[in-house]
C-alpha cells in the first residue's frame, strides 16, 4: 500500500488553523483585500455564498417574509437610544465624519475640514435601529401585524483579530426584523427562524447542528432571549453559525413601535431579529473539508459534477470533446436535489492532473475524467470527492458504463449529499462527553484529553446574576464558554456542576470560535 | 361617457416630478429613510430589483464572468494613484476617520479620538482601485487573460440633491471589471456589455434605449472611451441608463496589471468597467408608468398575475378560496418568457376594490377578480393594467371563460411585455426631431415647443477640447446635453450644427435626469 500523498502540505492532524487557511487559499475561495480585516471573496466561494443564499432566500420567502433594503449608514442618535444595544455595539464601529476629500497641496488627499458631518453616521453593525425607525413609520394598526422583513446585506463591526469567513470587520448577511402583536407571536418568530436555520445547515450544508438557547450572559445586546445553532468543528470546537433573538418590547420602545389594538389602545410591538452571514462558509470549510483541500456538499457546489476531457492537441480532440458535450448536455437534464444538475465541462488548456487536483481541491462532488479510450469504448472514469482514496492509496477511479452513469448520477449526488451528513454527524456524536459531575472533572477532561477533546454535556441549575457570572469565569480560566441548551432536550437528572443545586437543564460546554 | 377618475392626484402633464414621488409613494416602492440621500427600498420595488437581478445575472453569467466580492471601503492611498479618476470621483465621498465611539460623559456619544484611522479608507463610490489590486495579484501570464468579473454591491456617493432611485448617495449596481490582454479584446468587452445593456433594457424592462458612445467631456473619469444606453422618459427628458467603460491602460499602470505575453514581455493589461443600477428601477417607472400608476413589464413584475377574491366573510368564501386557488395552481404550471407564471392569490382581509386599487397602482400586469357568480358559472374577471379603462371610461374587465384564460393566460402576458415595448417606442421615436440646423434653431425649439420637447437628432463634427467646450457650454445655456451617438449610424450628411464643419457622426441634444 502507497503512503497518501495529500494535495494539502499541511494536515488538520498537524495544525488546524493553517489548514483552515491552506483550505481557503487552495481551493481559490477568498484572500485578504489589503484593506483592514476585509476579504476579497474569489469566484469558488462567491460562487457557495451565492448557493447559500438562493435556498436561504426560499425559506425565508416561503415563510410570508418579504426583502426590503435600508440604508447602509446609521445618524449616531439613532444608535444611542437603545441603551443595552450600543452598549454591546458602541465599540468597535465604522464611523464616517466627512464626506468630501480635498487636496492637500503635497499631491496627497485629506477629508476636507469644510465638509464635515455634523452628525456622524456609523456603517451598520447591524439594522435594528435603522430599521425600527420604519416599522414605526409602517404600523398604524394590529392589521399591520406581523410585520416580516428581511435584508441581504453587508455589514461592518471593527475586529481587532480577523480569520477569513469567521471574524471580518466587513462581512455579508440576512438579517430578518419581524414585529408582531404579542410575545406569544413574537417568540414563535423567532423559533420559526430558528428552526429555519437548523434545517438549512442540516438539510443544505449538510452541518449538524444543535439549536438551543444561549446562556443569559451571551445574549445579543438588548435582546430578552437568544437562540443558537451550534455546529462542531473537526477539531472538537463549537462555531455559533446563525442567532436569532426576541427582542422584547425595549427596541420597540427605542423606535416608538407601536399599534392600534383590537381595542384602540396604544400598544408596544414585541420584536425580533434573526441572521446568518458568510461565516456559514467557514463552518462548511471546517466541517467537511479534508487533507486533499475542501469538499462541497451537492447542495451547495456551484458546479456538482466538472468533466475534464484529457485533451492531446491533436485531431482527436474533436472527438471527445463532442463525447463530453454530449454527457454534459445529458447529465444537465437530471434533476438532484430538487433542481437541475450543475454540471461543468472545463475545456481549458493545461494538464488533466493539473485541472483535477484544482477541482479536488475545491471540493467538486464528482469529478469525470475522460479520455479517448473512455469515449471509444462508451466509458466514463468517476471519482466521487468523499471517498478520494482507494485502499491502495490510489486516486479512487472508477471505470463505469456512460449510459449507466447519467442514469444515477443525480442519484449519487444525493447520496453524497447524505454521505457527507452521516459522516459529519457520527464524528459530532462520537465527540460530546457526559458523565462529568463536577469543576474538577470538566478541567482535567480538557487538559487530560486529546487535542481535539469536544463538547462536554452537562446538568446545570441555569444560574442568572452573579452566580452566572461564577460560572462564566469558572470556564474563562478553560477557555470554555456555555454553547447552548438544546431546544426540547429531556430535564437532567442529578445535581449542576457548578452550583450543586437541582440542575434543570442540559448544556453544551465547548472552546469556540 | 364618465370622465375617468384616475387613482393617483397628480397627472403626468400637471407635473411630472410630483407625480413621479406619488407613483413611488403609492406604489408602495421606497420612501426617504430619514437618512440623509438614502431611501429604503421597500418590498414592491425590491422585488421588482431581484427581478432585475435575476436577469441581468443570468446575461452576465452566461457571458463567462464571474460574481465575486471585494471590500466596502478603500484606502484612501489606493485612490490617490490614478489621477484623472480621483478629479473625477474625490470631491463627494463618505469618509471613514474612525473606528470606535466612547461615551462623551454627558449621555451621548462620540468618536473616540483615541481610535483614529492611521489612512482614512473611503467608502467605495465605484470599485475600479481595489478590484484594480487584486487584478494585479491575479493575473501573471497570458493564459489569465481575459479576466472577467463582476460583483453585485452597493456604493456611496455623496449627492447634494437626492431623488428616488434616480440619484440617491448609496445605491445597489452591479459593476463588472474586466483585464484584457490587448486594445481590440477590451473593446470587444466593453461594447458586448453596452449590447448586454441594450438587450435588458429592450427585452426585459420593455425600455427603448440608444446605445451609443459619450461625448468626450462625458466620459467616466479615467476612461479612454464611455459608451452609453440613453432611455428617453415621458417627460422627453433623457435618462442614461447604464454605462460600460473602455479604460486604456490607464487603471493597469496605477494598480500594476501587467501580464507575461507569449514572447516572454511584460505588458500592461487594457481594461474595462460596466455597470447599471437601481436607477434602471427610475426608468422603468417614467417609461411605463401612467396616471394609475406604475405598469410593470410582466419580466420584472413580482407577481404577473394577482388574483382577488371577492370575500364576504360568509359561508360561501370556501367555495370562492378553492376555486381561486385551483386557478391559482393551473395558472402557475404554465410558462411565460421562458419562466414559471408568477401569480398571487391575495387572501388578505379589506375591502377588494380597495385591494384592486392598490395593485392597480403597483402596476400588476393582469388583476382577476373573482366573486361568487364568477365561480359559479365558471368565470374570471380579467383587466390588463396596459388597458385599464375602456371607451366609456369604466375599469375595463372582461369576463372570460375560466378554461380558456388559463389556456392563454401566459401568451397574455407576453403580449403585455411587446405592447409596453412598442407603447414606448412608438412614443419615443415621435419625439426625436430632425431637421434643425443651426443654434438658433435649436433655441427656439426648446424655446417654443410644447412642455415635453423629447430630443433633437443632429449631426455634428465631433469636436474636441476648446472647441468640444464651446458646445458644452452653448449647451449648458439651453439646459442642454450630448447624450450620446448612436452605434452604427450612417454618417450623416450637411453640416456640424455647433462648427459649420462637415457632420462627421449622429448625435442626440436632450435634457436629461
Amino acid at each position: 500500500m502507497t503512503a497518501i500523498r495529500h494535495a494539502l502540505t499541511v494536515t488538520r492532524e498537524a495544525d488546524f488553523a493553517a489548514w483552515y487557511q491552506e483550505v481557503i487559499s487552495e481551493a481559490e475561495m477568498a484572500e485578504e483585500s489589503g484593506v483592514r480585516g476585509c476579504m476579497v471573496i474569489k469566484p469558488w466561494g462567491y460562487g457557495i455564498w451565492e448557493r447559500i443564499q438562493k435556498l436561504m432566500d426560499a425559506r425565508i420567502k416561503a415563510a410570508g417574509v418579504d426583502n426590503c433594503y435600508f440604508p447602509l449608514f446609521i445618524p449616531l442618535s439613532y444608535f444611542a437610544k437603545e441603551a443595552e444595544h450600543v452598549d454591546g455595539f458602541a465599540k468597535e464601529m465604522a464611523v464616517v465624519t466627512h464626506h468630501r476629500l480635498i487636496q492637500d497641496g503635497k499631491g496627497g488627499l485629506v477629508p476636507d475640514p469644510e465638509a464635515k458631518l455634523e452628525e456622524p453616521l456609523i456603517v451598520r453593525p447591524t439594522s435594528e435601529t435603522v430599521i425600527g425607525q420604519a416599522m414605526s413609520r409602517w404600523i398604524q394598526s394590529w392589521r399591520d401585524l406581523p410585520l416580516l422583513t428581511n435584508q441581504w446585506a453587508n455589514v461592518v463591526r471593527w475586529e481587532m483579530r480577523t480569520r477569513m469567513f469567521l471574524r471580518t470587520s466587513e462581512f455579508l448577511w440576512q438579517e430578518g426584523h419581524t414585529a408582531h402583536a404579542d410575545k406569544a407571536d413574537a417568540m414563535a418568530e423567532t423559533l420559526r427562524a430558528l428552526e429555519m436555520y437548523r434545517a438549512h445547515a442540516e438539510d443544505d450544508l449538510a452541518m449538524p447542528v444543535i439549536a438551543g438557547e444561549k446562556p443569559e450572559n451571551e445574549r445579543f445586546p438588548g435582546a430578552v432571549a437568544t437562540y443558537s445553532i451550534e455546529a462542531m468543528m473537526q477539531d472538537g470546537k463549537a462555531l455559533q453559525a446563525g442567532t436569532s433573538h426576541y427582542l422584547g418590547t425595549g427596541f420597540a420602545e427605542a423606535a416608538g413601535i407601536r399599534y392600534q389594538d383590537r381595542d384602540g389602545q396604544q400598544t408596544l410591538c414585541h420584536t425580533t431579529s434573526w441572521g446568518v452571514s458568510t461565516r456559514l462558509i467557514g463552518g462548511v470549510i471546517m466541517t467537511h473539508g479534508d487533507d486533499d483541500g475542501l469538499r462541497v456538499p451537492p447542495a451547495i457546489a456551484p458546479h456538482q459534477i466538472v468533466i475534464l476531457p484529457m485533451l492531446r492537441e491533436d485531431e482527436g480532440d474533436a472527438a471527445l470533446l463532442a463525447y463530453c458535450e454530449a454527457l454534459r448536455s445529458e447529465l444537465s437534464a437530471q434533476s438532484a436535489l430538487g433542481e437541475p444538475v450543475r454540471v461543468l465541462l472545463d475545456k481549458r488548456a493545461g494538464k488533466a492532473t493539473q485541472k483535477r487536483w484544482a477541482w479536488v481541491k475545491k471540493g467538486v462532488p464528482l469529478i469525470l475524467e475522460i479520455g479517448g479510450r473512455d469515449a471509444a469504448g462508451g466509458q466514463v472514469s468517476v471519482v466521487r470527492r468523499d471517498r478520494l482514496w482507494n485502499e491502495g492509496g490510489k486516486v479512487n477511479f472508477l471505470a463505469q458504463n456512460r449510459d449507466e452513469f447519467v442514469a444515477k448520477g443525480a442519484a449519487e449526488l444525493e447520496d453524497i449529499q447524505r454521505a457527507l451528513h452521516f459522516e459529519a454527524t457520527s464524528r459530532r456524536d462520537a465527540q460530546i462527553h457526559r458523565g462529568i459531575t463536577d469543576v474538577a472533572g470538566l478541567e482535567s477532561f480538557f487538559a487530560e484529553s486529546k487535542r481535539y477533546p469536544g463538547w462536554v454535556e452537562l446538568g446545570w441549575s441555569r444560574p442568572t446574576g452573579a452566580a452566572l457570572e461564577q460560572v462564566v469565569a469558572t470556564l474563562k480560566a478553560l477557555k470554555l464558554t456555555v454553547r447552548n441548551t438544546p431546544m426540547h432536550a429531556p430535564a437532567p437528572g442529578g445535581t449542576c456542576v457548578f452550583t450543586g443545586q437541582q440542575a434543570v437543564e442540559t448544556i453544551y460546554v465547548a472552546r469556540s470560535y
